[in-house]
């Protein structure tokens, strides 16, 4: 009985490995679409990426993956696997699970739909326009309604759009953290707005050539341990981390002339979610174990590098010498003026644009409506008018445009629901771990010093190893010894931008 | 019986583009390994391939083509079927025969066989020591003789190989056009070594910096007419084209800035590869007749650019200007220096860095040796004498090192054997090809006036629309009105060495 449990298992698992390898090509080809494939042959590489993409579906649902489930998920036989299998095994149920509960023939008109929906809501976007989109938007909320009830709810439907992105995450949960954050959040803004000792920022603005800023980019990536053996930095219209195995993590990052802030945090960013997936224990390459375990704890690591450290006044303390080295123009602007440039607070319509302040305020309004959609408190075409209404409220500003405002993001369009708030809940945990890393390490002594690596060596520790064998909740409170908390990124950032405006 | 008989083509064709799928994924993760893949994530992409490879494979010899096979071979059926679909299942059915013929479990072995011996000849020629490759090319040899033998022979065994490259060929054929090139080319070699009329050379070798290479080739590129919409030119050591689909046709160059040659005339034979598939009908994509007919034709391709055109004075006349603009340094050497220099002629050991007046030289050494080894005139073991002998009789100069002599190619230790003969008969169908286009074009004028579209629009009308639905001697003959003739390659080099070095 014992051998025959194991070839079963060295069965399953070929049977995965052969699964990533299709997702690394897959990989591979969506890098290659963005990073300077050829226009006239990108329908027939769209082609071959939804071929490879069924093969997965297929495998992930077929009659072998059922067979696997049913062998090794009896308890007497859980006992006999490597904790490997067995994690990897409860990653394959899940998704046999999820996928299985949705009828064949719905599922495909739901992605038919979908990439219709991604083309319309380009042409609404680019007219400003959603009427456009709204009976698109609102046949994708009712395949998504009728989901829920496929996979089942826990309390209120939206905690199972929640889990997909973020397991173990509810409105509850997020109904009090939020609030809190808006609490605070908020009359802060305010406060900035009638500040009179706002920053000047003309200088960040001056002409910075493309190639000092890439020069510049490859130095910092250097320094902050970024693994070139096992990646590559390149160039896209929109900047992602993407990993084909585990010795290939690549970024990429976007330069604009006029603004290297652009490039140089965007490229920040994209190291903390790549040193993420470098650092995955190896033990768990071939298997969807080696992945972020959600996407809060992706962007808390993310995030973690781009505000923690890229913002910090210690940081330019060591590296502002560097950064003046590629850019002499600012030879003649002081650390101080730097750092409050870089660090500027100023309400703005386009999340993706927003400063560190403001951000968490666009994911309040996001899941303030999806929240609201799903429990069927408001409509679809309602969402303009209750998207600026808020707007105002919480960012006192109101888009005079959709393209501005409801319709700048893709996610919805690609029936994403459930996915903004990953992004306050990545910097309410990065902020949680700061606060932790900073009882053990010297913090800013050793940004100071340039010992980037001792932060990453602690994230490693703590946080990367781990992949996708624990969740995010779990993760966060053997790190920090307590739930989610808020109260740590209120803290960094009344403190952060009461200084620096003088309140 | 007729729909039924669509239905049965259908399937086919759309079981064959899932084939083209995975080759297509495939090329892209060996374009990438080439282009800049991150070291530590190679292993693992080699495994990726490997799975895929063996996914092709698989359904190149499933009992699901044989059964296509079955039911669309018949020759009630084929008139049935559309040409693309015939074509389409002779090409699949010459596969399965080629691939079935072989006892799976041999040719397991003789793949492991293949993988191990390339990397005993990276460490025997790193060494310059034969003796370490010698048993493995000698069970190379032994396999593919066993190989030719499963295959069937017809008449020579060498026969069965020159099929797999260039369908037709034969002993024969090869032994005439060969010896009359020789015959031809050693005593002009002998002429030029002891002319007192030798071309200065010295300024080609003045650093040339590879921005402005790399510059100059893109321009010189889009003047060829390569269509950056549907390639992409990158840096590699050793330059390739590769098709990845019929939109994404991609070169790769190499750029020395002590020697621009390399990347200038690299980047052309490359590019003259990639104008042939840019230009196969489209009607073709998504099958296997999206392909160049034969290495043969392939190489008559590249040729024709390299040295008709890029090696001729019209042409530089039209572009030497171009090129002293990214390369200053030239603006005090005439056009008639220039181009002597870039002709210069003088035997060397290395094929891939021979002139074009050496060059068949080198490929008739080994066609001979080749051949010999099949009919078994020789041994492996003899091979290291008989290969210096022949270039010290060919090309007066003989190898001191085994790695400048015998280990020089990667080929035979990937178990090609019958690939060499293709790169001389390409080039004598180009200088064919060239005859019959100066009838029908005014080619120096063209050249000088860089009309090079309407060499290109020629080239395709007669060549490269029809991929891999003609043979390449039917295409030889049916473009130049008569079967491979060597005169005109021969009168070429003779004409214009003479006139170089004033014989």
């Amino acid at each position: 009985m014992k051998t025959n449990i194991q070839e079963v298992e060295k069965q399953f698992l070929q049977y995965v490995r052969k699964m990533m390898a299709y997702k690394e090509a897959i990989s591979l080809m969506y890098w290659d679409l963005r990073t300077g494939a050829p226009r006239k042959g990108i329908d027939q590489r769209s082609e071959v990426i939804g071929m490879l993409s069924q093969d997965v579906f297929r495998m992930s649902t077929s009659e072998q993956m059922a067979a696997y489930i049913a062998e090794l998920s009896a308890k007497s036989v859980q006992e006999q696997l490597s904790s490997v299998t067995r994690y990897t095994l409860a990653e394959c149920q899940k998704e046999y699970e999820r996928n299985k509960k949705i009828p064949a023939d719905e599922y495909k008109q739901f992605v038919i739909l979908q990439s219709k929906a991604e083309s319309v809501w380009e042409e609404a976007k680019a007219k400003s326009d959603f009427s456009l989109f709204e009976p698109y938007l609102k046949q994708l909320v009712d395949f998504t309604k009728r989901f829920v009830t496929y996979w089942g709810t826990n309390g209120h439907p939206y905690n199972t759009l929640l889990d997909l992105y973020e397991p173990g995450v509810t409105v509850d949960l997020l109904d009090d953290v939020f609030s809190k954050l808006r609490h605070h959040i908020v009359p802060l803004v305010q406060q900035i707005r009638e500040s009179r000792h706002k920053p000047e920022t003309s200088f960040l603005f001056q002409p910075f050539p493309k190639e000092k800023q890439k020069a510049f980019s490859f130095a910092l990536l250097k320094e902050l341990g970024y693994d070139f053996d096992a990646g590559r930095l390149d160039e896209t219209v929109h900047p992602f981390a993407i990993t084909l195995n585990d010795g290939d993590v690549r970024i990429t990052t976007k330069y604009d002339e006029n603004d290297f802030r652009t490039a140089i945090f965007g490229t920040i960013h994209e190291c903390g979610h790549a040193l993420y997936e470098q650092h995955i224990s190896k033990e768990l390459a071939g298997t969807p174990l080696y992945d972020g375990t959600s996407m809060g704890i992706h962007e808390s690591q993310s995030l973690f590098y781009e505000n923690f450290i890229a913002r910090h006044y210690s940081f330019w303390k060591r590296y502002y010498r560097l950064l003046q080295q590629y850019a002499p123009h600012f030879s003649h602007v002081s650390l101080d003026d730097f750092y409050r440039a870089i660090n500027e607070s100023k309400p703005s319509l386009i999340r993706i644009e927003a400063d560190e302040l403001t951000y968490p305020l666009h994911i309040v309004v996001r899941y303030e409506m999806e929240k609201a959609l799903f429990d069927d408190a408001i409509e679809v075409k309602d969402l303009p008018y209750i998207w600026n209404e808020k707007y105002e409220a919480y960012l006192g500003i109101r888009p005079e445009r959709d393209a501005e405002g409801i319709l700048q993001d893709v996610h919805w369009a690609g029936g994403s629901f459930g996915y903004f708030p990953s992004y306050a809940l990545g910097y309410m945990y990065a902020a949680q771990f700061k606060h932790t890393m900073e009882k053990e390490l010297p913090f800013h002594q050793l940004l100071e010093n340039g010992e980037l690596v001792r932060i990453r060596e602690w994230l490693t520790k703590h946080v990367h190893q781990f992949g996708k064998t624990k969740k995010p909740l779990d993760i966060l409170h053997e790190v920090t010894g307590e739930g989610l908390n808020p109260i740590y990124l209120i803290d960094y950032l009344e403190e952060k931008y009461k200084h620096i405006y003088r309140l």
